[in-house]
Parts: C-alpha cells; sequence; structure tokens
C-alpha cells in the first residue's frame, strides 16, 4: 500500500509512524517549517513505543518521503490521510488540490474531529471516496479510529486501518463533533465549571479520574460497567434506578432526553447484544482481571493507581511478626493469575521464575536483606538458575513455595525452591546462586556478619541430604544422566 | 481498629471486603434477606482479586461479624461507614441511630453519590465527625474516595482510608453528586442522546471509549492529556485552541462558563502545580510507557484493546519469507521495557526468562511448531532450563538472542540461547530441554517426519564443540566445578 499523508503535525505524525512502523511507504507534504522536527519527534517516541508493545518481531519500518507538493504526494496514492487544521475552507482548499491529482480509487480519510462527511463533501468530484477518519491521540498507541460515512471506501479503509492495529467504529449516522469528542466535550464542559467555581483544581478533577472511573474506562465502556453495576437483574433494572438522577440538579448541563419506555428497552436490547454473551459474575472476574492487570501494570512504572498498590505491598512487607515457618521455610504464597496463562492453557514459562524470584525476594527479607538493608548500597543478585518443570500450573491454582538454604559462605548463598500445589504435589523446583554485590562499584563484596548470622541459623535447620537433583545440569540427549 | 459497616449491598459489601483483607475486623448491619449472600459474593471477588493484585504476604484478613441491630454494630467502632439507599429522609434516620450509640469520637462516612454533607448533618449531634466518603464500584479494586467535609475527622479517615490501598481527595466545596458523578453524569447524559437519537449503539460508544480516551484516563486525567496536547507551547496555548469549540453546537448540553482570562489563568496555573514538574516530553513518555503496560496487561487478559495487539502480534509472526538468519540462529530481538526494571535499577529476573521463552517460541515458528501446528493437538513444553546471569540488562537496551540446537531426538530437543546486547557483550545464557507432547493427553509424543527434518535441517549447521557450560549443573559452595 502506498500512503499519502496530508500534514504533519501530532495527529499527521501519528498517523505517519503507525503506518511506517506496520511496513507501508508514505509520502508527506506539509509546508510547515516545523513540520521534519516534530514528525520527527512523535516517529522516535512511536518506534520506542512500539518496541515495548509488541513481543513479536516487528516488520521492516516503510520509508517516509518528504515532497513538495500535494500532487507529488497523492500521486498513485492508495490511501490519503488529510490532518490539516479545523477550518473548512482550508479542508476544502486542500480536498481540492487532492482530488486533482489523486487516483479516483483512493480514498481520502479526514482526522477532522468536528466536521461532517456531508461538509467536506461539498463541491467533490467523487464525493463518496472522502470519508471521516478520526483518531484519538497518541495515533500510534491507541486504536480506535471513528470512520462516518460509509460504502465501499469505508470497508477499504477499515481493513487497511486493521491491519495497521487499529480499531475502526464505523459510525451509521453523521453528526458534529462524531462520538468520541461529544462525549470528551461533555466532560471538558462540566470539568470547566468545577474549576470556574472553585470546586475542584485541575490535578483533583485528574486524580477522581484516574484513580477512579478511568480504570474502569480502559476495559469497558460506560454501559458495560454500568451493566454490572444493575446486577443479576439487568440493564433495564439498572436504568429504573439511575433515571430518577436525571431529574436532579446534578450538572450544570441539564438537557436530557426522556428515559422512556421505548429508550429504556432500545439500551437494554442492545446492551444483551453488547455483552448478553456472559453472566454478570463473569464479567465482573473479566473486569477485575483487567483492573488487576492494568494496577499492576501502573505499579511497574511507578506511576499513578499502581503508587498505591506499591505503597500497600510495601507496608505488608514490612509488617512486623512474621510468623516462624518451620523448615524447609514457608515464606510465600500466590494464585495464578488469568493474564499468566499462555497459548498451551498452562502458567506461561517466564511467569514460574516470577514466582522463584519472589520467594527468594522473601527469603532475603526473612535474613535481613530487604528494601532498609539494599538502601545502603547492596544486594544480591542471582548468578545462576536451574529450573525443572515437572507438571504445568493452570489459571486460579494456589501456589506456595518450600525454600531450603543449600549452602552460603561470606558473599554467596544457594537455595533451592519448591514450587507446590495445594495438594502438595510439585509444580518446579528452582536452584539458585546469589552473590552479595556492592550495587554501585557492581562488583561482589563480603556480607556482614548480621547477614551471616541469619544465614548460619537458617543453614542450622537444614540436613545434609539435599535433593537428588542440586547441582545437576541438563543432561545430554543421548548421554547417560550425569549427577554433578 | 474497629469497622462497623451499615448497609451491605455492592457498595457496602466492596467496603467490608477492603477492610477485612487489610486486616481490619468489621461488624456488619444489614437487615436485608440478600444481604449475606451479596456480601459473600463481594468477598469471594475481592479476594480473588487481591490475591492477583499484590505480590506481597497479604496480611491475616479480619473478622465480620453479622449483627443484629446499628446498637450492636457503632458500639466501639472507630470509623463506621454508611452504604444504604439514596433517600435523604432515611439516611437522616440511620444517622440518628448511629449517632446514639457511637462514640462521639467515630467518624462517620456516607457512601451517598448524591447528598452534601450539610444535608447529611442536618440535625445531629455532633455534626463534625459525618462525613461524604464516596468510592467507586468496585470499592476493593478502584483506590479512589471522595472526602467532602473538612476538618479533624477527615483528616483521620483519609488516613484509615490510605492505610487500606485507598487514595482520597479532599473537596474543598461540597456541591451535589461531588466530582467524578458530576462527570459520569456529564458523559450518561450525551450518551443518553446519543443512543436516542440513533446515532451509535451502547457497544459503539463503549468501543469508542476503550479502545481511545479510556485507556489514556486509567493513567492521566483530562487536564494532564490535554497539557500534553498543547505541546512545548503549554496548557495556556492548548486552551487558546480549544476555547472557540465550547461555541459550537457539538453537544445537546449547551451552558458553559466564559473561557476568560481569570479562567484560563488559573486553569493553567493549576496544570503548571499539577505536572509541571515534568517537561511534555517526558509526559509523553511516561504516558507511552503506561499505555504500553496497560494494553500487555490487556493483550494477557485478551480483552478490548489488548486483543489488537494480540492479532497485530499473530500477524507479525505469520508474515512470509523470515530471511535467512544464518547461524547461530538471531530469530528475537526485543527492548527492555521500563516496567521490567526491579527495584536493583536492572531488568528483573524473570523478565530474562520471558526474553528466552520468546526466544523459544521463535525458533519452534522457525521450524514449524507454530499456532496451525499446536491447533492439532500438539505442542513443546519446556522440561528443564538453566540460566547464568552474566551482567544486567537496564531500561530501553536492545537485546537480541542467539540461538543454537545443541541435540535433539524423536521427542525432544536441546536449546541455547544467549542474549546479547547491541555492543556484542553477553547478558545471559540459558540452555533448555523442550519436550514434544500430546497437549490432550498430556504425555510426551514423536514428533511428525516434518519437525524432524527442520531439527535436522538446524542441526547440520550447529558444530560439535557446544559451549562449555552446556550441561554444567550449578556449583556446590565449597567444591570444585565440575562439568557434565
Amino acid at each position: 500500500m502506498k500512503i499519502a499523508a496530508i500534514g504533519g503535525g501530532v495527529i499527521g505524525g501519528g498517523w505517519i509512524a503507525r503506518f511506517i512502523l506496520a511496513g507501508h511507504d508514505v509520502a508527506v507534504f506539509d509546508p510547515h517549517p516545523d513540520a521534519k522536527r516534530i514528525v520527527g519527534e512523535v516517529l522516535t517516541n512511536a518506534s520506542r513505543a512500539w518496541e515495548r508493545l509488541f513481543q513479536a518481531p516487528l516488520p521492516v519500518p516503510g520509508q517516509i518521503t518528504w515532497v513538495g507538493s500535494i500532487a507529488e504526494a497523492v500521486a498513485g496514492a492508495d490511501h490519503i490521510q488529510e490532518s490539516v487544521p479545523e477550518r473548512l475552507d482550508l479542508k476544502h482548499r486542500i480536498l481540492a488540490e487532492i482530488e486533482a491529482s489523486a487516483s479516483p480509487e483512493a480514498v481520502i480519510g479526514s482526522s477532522t474531529s468536528g466536521f461532517k462527511p456531508s461538509e467536506l463533501r461539498a463541491g467533490s468530484k467523487h464525493p463518496e471516496r472522502i470519508l471521516v477518519a478520526h483518531p484519538f491521540n497518541p495515533v500510534y498507541l491507541l486504536p480506535v479510529v471513528e470512520i462516518v460515512g460509509g460504502g465501499a471506501a469505508a470497508d477499504r479503509t477499515c481493513a487497511l486501518l486493521t491491519s495497521v492495529g487499529m480499531k475502526p467504529v464505523q459510525i451509521a449516522r453523521e453528526i458534529d463533533a462524531h462520538i468520541g469528542d461529544r462525549l470528551l466535550e461533555a466532560v471538558w464542559r462540566e470539568a470547566l465549571w468545577l474549576v470556574n467555581d472553585g470546586i475542584a483544581t485541575t490535578e483533583e478533577i485528574d486524580d477522581i479520574i484516574r484513580f477512579g472511573f478511568g480504570l474502569r474506562w480502559a476495559q469497558m465502556g460506560l454501559f458495560e460497567t454500568y451493566r454490572i453495576a444493575g446486577g443479576e437483574a439487568g440493564m433495564r433494572h439498572f436504568l429504573g434506578q439511575f433515571g430518577p438522577a436525571l431529574k436532579w440538579p446534578w450538572t450544570k448541563l441539564m438537557d436530557v432526553p426522556d428515559l422512556d419506555d421505548a429508550l429504556i428497552d432500545r439500551i437494554a436490547g442492545q446492551s444483551d447484544a453488547q455483552s448478553g454473551a456472559h453472566s454478570i459474575r463473569e464479567l465482573e472476574r473479566i473486569r477485575d482481571d483487567n483492573l488487576v492487570g492494568i494496577l499492576q501494570a501502573l505499579k511497574a512504572n511507578d506511576w499513578g493507581a499502581g503508587q498505591v498498590v506499591r505503597q500497600m505491598e510495601d507496608g505488608f512487607y514490612a509488617r512486623e511478626g512474621v510468623p516462624d515457618t518451620g523448615y524447609p521455610l514457608h515464606l510465600h504464597r500466590t494464585r495464578v493469575s488469568g493474564g499468566w496463562i499462555d497459548y498451551n492453557g498452562h502458567m506461561t514459562e517466564f511467569r514460574y521464575l516470577q514466582v522463584l524470584g519472589d520467594a527468594t525476594d522473601a527469603f532475603m527479607i526473612h535474613i535481613g536483606l530487604d528494601a532498609n538493608y539494599r538502601a545502603q548500597g547492596c544486594s544480591a543478585y542471582t548468578v545462576e538458575t536451574h529450573i525443572r518443570n515437572l507438571s504445568e500450573a493452570k489459571a486460579g491454582e494456589l501456589l506456595s513455595v518450600e525454600t531450603r538454604l543449600l549452602g552460603h559462605d561470606s558473599k554467596r548463598f544457594r537455595l533451592h525452591h519448591e514450587i507446590l500445589r495445594e495438594d502438595g504435589s510439585t509444580v518446579v523446583t528452582g536452584e539458585h546462586m546469589l552473590l552479595h554485590v556492592d550495587t554501585k562499584a557492581g562488583r561482589a563484596m563480603a556480607m556482614p556478619a548480621s547477614l551471616i548470622a541469619s544465614l548460619d541459623a537458617v543453614a542450622r535447620q537444614e540436613s545434609a541430604a539435599h535433593p537428588e537433583h542440586a547441582g545437576a545440569g541438563i543432561r545430554r540427549i543421548g548421554q547417560p544422566e550425569k549427577v554433578g
């Protein structure tokens, strides 16, 4: 596919980045003196994001060609994306220039956030191929595109955009500002009132969104969320409860449709079609698994609602009076998350090492090698690991880890973990060598007497008979097993 | 802390679950015949979610005690949470009953989504300790709570709620429906119009949210997102661009404040205070890293925008004409994500196995053991792994994997991966034994001739001289190294 991009601001640049990274060549026209710099910055962000986002080998990127005229850009193009400023007279001038040189089969998608296809098409020679294709920033990461103006051109555009990782939503009837910006505009107007009237600051409003319903909306929308709130009684019941609030003065924006039987029927029917394949209980679990995954992703980035989770975990670790666990030690338990399952239907390989690593962390806290200790500039790094996968864990299983200390000296300790399921059977064994390091200098160093004493105390409980497989390597194919 | 919960529906149950799981005892009063069942169901969901959410050892849960009267519930309670239906006369009656038996120091938080503290407090003996503490569903996962009605009671409540993993936001001036529900109500009213007028279905509206701005709002709110959209020119510039749209007929809800200089100054100043510590470029990267993490979490759950990512990855894997990579094979590259970094500032241990596992997947696709093959009921499982950590990878590093086939027979193959950084130095080596299995029967089976032929072809390129550490086990501390 050959793509032409007319306009290279943040939105145009986002389109260009998405097409190029998906392997398409793009010809760009934008006479603005900053256009190359802006597109370059967007491309840098987009490449960085795609390399993190996709765990599959990426295609060879397409080529970007800067050209000196619209005619040059659109010659031979299959798809032309217009992203010039929101002025209808300007859009008409640009669209006429595009049509003068483009193939009549080429689709022209407009990134307009406000204008309707009927407005864009006024005066066009081939009006049916001019569409609204309205994306959201950052275009290279957010999948949704509103497609307005149907027919064959819309179908072809949806296929192209799906192939570059987007989610086109075809809107049946044209309307000013389409759907997304109408919803955003409603929130924006209400938020402006809240700031204007001194009720809340921008930060308070943002926090209420991103620690609250914004988390829900990353995975289910307004209606599916409310369907769950209605419980088993369903959407109709929810609407019955919610309806009266429409008459209350809960907003500065008071024009509301009548929630009459016809509208209730329509919403309840559409909601059944949308979400009826899942029971409310299933939807709750799906929602919760998604929220857990989102919170953990934000925790990994130490941002927003994820910071709250991290602070709680720090608190859990810091609690005093960890019970005596006996020996072998039992310091870590976890449940197999739905997000840990691979294409074989079992816990994915690296998650076993996550559980083993968490058990190692719990052991380190047990002996005093905790966050306070690390803050002084020392830590222990794993230098070697031997994992034996004996059976497969499934989603929801409760796993516990049995931990033994196989040996230690002044700089190292050697652990053996056994991941057990509730019936006591072994899922995985892990053998791990850890090295005590000066983290700034990046080199091994002897442990202080306090840590050695903790390790000595644990070691006194360990028997001399180590697991048979301890110290063994992976058997060579075609050779008898050697136990090291 | 002793907590009393008056009302045990979905919201009351969510509160109870959060307090119990954080280790507090809760006395519950709710005469509704379904209350115990509903709270039980919420508790089941909440326990399941917390065990997935937190990777630290959870506290011993508190006890739930069902009591027969409000007086019994609130006796000796430090915090009383009222979650009864939204009728002011009912709330007044319940609050009076609570006050009759509660300690004057106990804080009474109301879950009301609509009423103001001044309304709740009418007729109270100790009005200053009655607050709005309004959470969002599911209460056990969403952190935000709106706290309205200030003073010492609010400060104590914020401390308690922070300790159970919440994010209290204190709202300075009381207003009907507080902040969150005003914003939600604005979207709800606009969405009702869209459905009423036949512009979009509930599913289309939900998709535009959850594949679009909902993803942004899980991590940044309205104002911080728009600050980025304004670019280096800042919030003031953005407001100048956005302002005129307030005069356009982009919503059925048309009452808007004047975006005059005073309001622009206020918003720009608040935005600087909120987000000014980061440059726009930094905010873009933070946003993108968060979106990547959220999309990957949703991909793991095969839901919403994550499905789009998975479909793209499937497409990338399915592309034809994978170039000849020479030998050793180079089949997998990745960049170290910011979310992969641990408390030591390096790539966390289990992510190395993720990279090794992805390289194993790429090898399997290379020999024809791909999704189509697995669909026929066979796969290969890792049964043993030996990892040597030679140095540490940092965020942003580009890693590539060099892969060798050390041996194979009719049922097994033995791989050696070396994770290299861009300068060619080795980060980690991995040795892996894989077993070909009948996935339904769950037992080893011989590979078909086509796979054996692929493995033979790869094996012909492998030299006899294996890496020295292949087959070795972890050295026992205090013993000379044995190479197996």
